[in-house]
């Protein structure tokens, strides 16, 4: 299962070329194919032609291999919260969320295979809903920094999330969704006319 | 540890009057005390002077005793979703949360007791954080059988319970808040103005 690579410099070297990008399709594969509770990560590592001592260089455990992206969604999220300042709470709110829809338009594949991972495991589900809650939390931070009065920074940031998440499950759930961006658009459309005076 | 009580009747029996909120408060007396960890049922039931298996007789395990009421809360909920066919799907959801929120004004005591637990235990604000969600699911799939089209029931019934969270966190947590219910509808004109066109 151990694999020393000649590295292109020819030395004998633990670094491995695209490591993190090896060990995350291998675990993918297994997840889908095997469920994510019957994949080891020894199983992953083997697959991906590595050590498991090189996984653990690149994730904390195997459940990581589905969230380490996230915590770069949300250093985005927060740091476009900061770039206006004379914005409305919610159009700052909405502008951030397509900045990381922007990112996240380019990995469609990928975050399909993921969330059917997560559908199967309830327990991964629940570690999705705390991962979102964090991001309204961290949000409406960054925004009672920039002086938002707090009520209307975690309603702006709360909102943004559950507008964003609607969005983020038509376009993995649904077969021709078209953008991301789009979708996340359309969804605060509906929420203004959802709550216009009528 | 175990204790038999006489009765009112005179017989020997294992039926104890009152046992659920003799359990609940010794439980809450000790979370707060000692910490939700530090507890065992053990000792919650010997402070409530009733045995283990009465204790299981009403919860299932310690985290019960905190989260029992919500499935009553629920039960409200999707109730008062069906009573009104042409109201818009939001104020269905905002009159719906104001049941919940006046069966809950009459124990702030007891809620923001709970709330302090919750507050020190990772493990129980996953929780809570999960009984929401699971409370706008259900909130959604009431409004989907009553003919609301899916993105809109989804939309209304996340963003009413990010409003009644809000609500609900002042509510416990500031010192002379007033009236719940009052506080929701506060923050609900708090979405509408943030929504509304600038």
């Amino acid at each position: 299962m151990s694999l020393t690579v000649i590295t292109y410099d020819g030395r004998m070297s633990r670094w491995e070329p695209n490591a993190r990008a090896r060990l995350e399709n291998a675990a993918m594969t297994l997840y889908l194919d095997r469920g994510f509770e019957q994949t080891t990560v020894a199983d992953i590592a083997e697959r991906a032609g590595l050590t498991e001592r090189t996984f653990f260089r690149y994730f904390s455990d195997k459940r990581e291999v589905l969230f380490w992206g996230a915590g770069n969604l949300l250093d985005l999220l927060v740091r476009h919260i900061d770039t206006d300042p004379d914005a409305a709470p919610l159009d700052i709110v909405a502008s951030a969320l397509e900045e990381a829809g922007a990112l996240l338009s380019e990995h469609r594949d990928r975050s399909r295979e993921r969330q059917q991972v997560i559908d199967a495991n309830p327990e991964l589900k629940e570690r999705e809903l705390i991962k979102l809650a964090s991001w309204a939390t961290t949000m409406s931070d960054a925004l009672r920094q920039r002086g938002v009065a707090d009520p209307i920074a975690k309603l702006a940031s709360e909102t943004g999330i559950a507008v964003f998440r609607l969005a983020f499950e038509r376009w993995v759930y649904e077969d021709d969704p078209g953008d991301l961006n789009q979708l996340i658009r359309e969804s605060f459309a509906e929420l203004r006319k959802m709550t216009a005076p009528h």
